[in-house]
């Protein structure tokens, strides 16, 4: 078998697993209990926050941990919910979680996008007006792996927020950014981007599915999603996910000690792989290589069918993807892909190819083989 | 250790944790993704989803999964949010997720309990006005065990809807109950309770923490709280918890197979304690017999401090809680507490003990011989 779908899914690192174990039999007292093993619990929790944020050069206390990228987001844009006047600001590159929150809060612009799918800051400067209050924009396209210049935008944010407070404006502006993508590969350090809320997701970092944290910065108000027995500074109600956090903290320590390392790994398999791919007729490699994250190869081969290229390719155990999973298995067309300036033919005959961890020198030779034989079958059925 | 604190947190089960592990690394698949690995594990997500649902006789697709009790009591509130007008009645003793939501819709009256804490069905009927548009009970108190009488507080919505219809009233009327405690000890059958929407929680039933279910009753309409990939049928959008829903199915249909044998072990064992404790100076045992739940034995030893009684406890091994762990981490004084007509002193000397799968005889006669030395030795230094 040969994933390529990494952006989708990560296994749980062996590590993780072994870390989380204890805290599902042994360790399970509740960490609001009175009792010492409770407190132990407690603590464990809280340090395992502890490392989490440190990773992002945070607090624990700056963390509220939620149940994936998606109630983060969620929980990012309760800051301006309630208000249908409020102007938002997204990318046009962003996933459903940051359009349909957008969406939802009405009043929404989408900056454009350059055919790599980076954000023009032009664009991004023109739609930024004085009652402008949330920007949402992913630090890595979760499509076409695209680091967005999170820092830049924070930047003109910063600039904007100056002048309303020297024209004693009182309307805030907050920056929200969408993590998931990148973390494990990307330095993702809170100082760098400015952004005052970060989406932070353990399953795309070799984490458990269903737990994840929202970064939030000082003096941002949040409106909790959920109210009960307040945990989570009363951010975030609901008895805590505790080894499933003890597993995030585990897989994104081991991953950001390896960033450095693993990222040149990727980027080197990744030349390697593209170039053996090169001879595939009137094939596009979407994306620019500097500014796209090392574990992402997504294709474009023009008039052919993406999705029965993913079934041919599933015939011989390799698997990749259209688009982004959520998007693909509702068959809807990618704005994304759109928005970068993508014909209907491109998009259709549009690939995912996302590596990760076991990816290796064998599985892209085998893979690159596999998918010659796969879209040469396919253009022969075609030429008949 | 002697852990009598089951209500607040259980282990998960081994054969939970047996079958949640392989979804973890190598079934870790995005189950919205087009290939077959993935399709397979979007099956086995969904077989687990009817597993849990057949337990209270319902399907798969009457579930909302969530990351837990309180998230599914929030969602279950969503039916009547944003509307400050909606009448909501609770009883006197939900756990802090009901009530705080009951707050935050703003409009809510509470309904009386007796010294059991036994809802009054005639204060029920009274508050029960024709604007009513939601009704939310739990099944069994938290902190006390007491099982309320959902089938007939089910039978006079059902009244109050007949007449409404007859009156060419429009208002609907929802019935919420909260059966985190209870599953695995009781009958929990949406035929039989009648109600609507009903909140499930694994971490109370030898299942993970994080993972939970709300049944949505047919022509009831919830307001995601998190919107985006539109999963869940778009209740609830973010990449499913698939390990985590495999192992609440495996560990409530363990407990559902068991249900019978465990309830009257456990009502044998309560017998046994609670005889066993009976000579405590003023000791009060708190609940009727027949309406508590097996595994609870809530006691009231006035006069004394039961967080003192806790840690003199905790010294000796055997662990026990105040009230409901929310509650009590944060020094509130317990509302069902009070709504049972306790004083300030008896309150102040409650402990809720709670049994489970490993409790035994050993483990009562045990933990009864504890506790009397430790409070007789309480006595003796308040007697000097």
């Amino acid at each position: 078998m040969i994933y390529l779908d990494y952006a989708a899914a990560t296994p749980v690192s062996d590590k993780a697993i072994k870390a989380m174990l204890p805290y599902l039999n042994e360790e399970f007292f509740n960490p609001s209990s009175a009792y010492l093993p409770a407190v132990h619990v407690r603590h464990t929790y809280e340090k395992a926050k502890d490392d989490i944020a440190h990773v992002i050069g945070a607090k624990g206390a700056d963390l509220v941990m939620t149940s994936g990228a998606t109630e983060s987001t969620n929980l990012a844009f309760s800051v301006v919910a309630g208000d249908p006047e409020v102007e938002i600001l997204i990318s046009a590159v962003e996933h459903p979680s940051v359009l349909e929150n957008a969406k939802r809060a009405g009043n929404y612009q989408t900056i454009a996008v350059d055919e790599n799918g980076r954000i023009s800051l032009d664009d991004f400067k023109l739609k930024l007006s004085p009652r402008t209050q949330f920007v949402s924009i992913c630090l890595v396209s979760s499509e076409l792996g695209t680091i967005q210049p999170i820092s830049d935008i924070s930047r003109i944010i910063a600039e904007e927020r100056q002048r309303r407070a020297l024209a004693g404006e009182k309307t805030p502006l907050y920056l929200h950014t969408d993590a998931s993508q990148g973390l494990g590969l990307l330095e993702v350090k809170i100082n760098r981007l400015g952004a005052d809320l970060i989406t932070l997701n353990a399953a795309k970092v070799y984490g458990p599915k269903g737990i994840g944290a929202l970064y939030v910065g000082h003096n941002v108000r949040l409106k909790p999603l959920t109210v009960g027995g307040g945990q989570e500074m009363g951010l975030r109600s609901g008895t805590e996910n505790v080894a499933s956090t003890i597993a995030f903290a585990s897989a994104i320590t081991e991953a950001e000690k390896h960033l450095n390392g693993e990222r040149k790994r990727l980027q080197n398999l990744k030349q390697k792989f593209r170039h053996s791919l090169e001879d595939l007729p009137n094939i596009k490699f979407l994306g620019k290589d500097k500014t796209q994250l090392a574990s992402f190869l997504p294709i474009i081969l023009p008039g052919l069918d993406a999705e029965r290229l993913i079934y041919a390719l599933e015939d011989r155990e390799v698997y990749v993807s259209t688009g982004a999973a959520c998007a693909a298995s509702k068959g809807i067309k990618s704005p994304a892909l759109i928005a970068i300036g993508l014909g209907d033919d491109e998009i259709a005959g549009s690939l995912r190819i996302t590596m990760g961890k076991y990816t290796d020198d064998k599985s892209i030779i085998n893979a690159s083989a596999i998918i010659h034989e796969v879209v040469n079958a396919e253009l022969t059925r075609l030429s008949r």
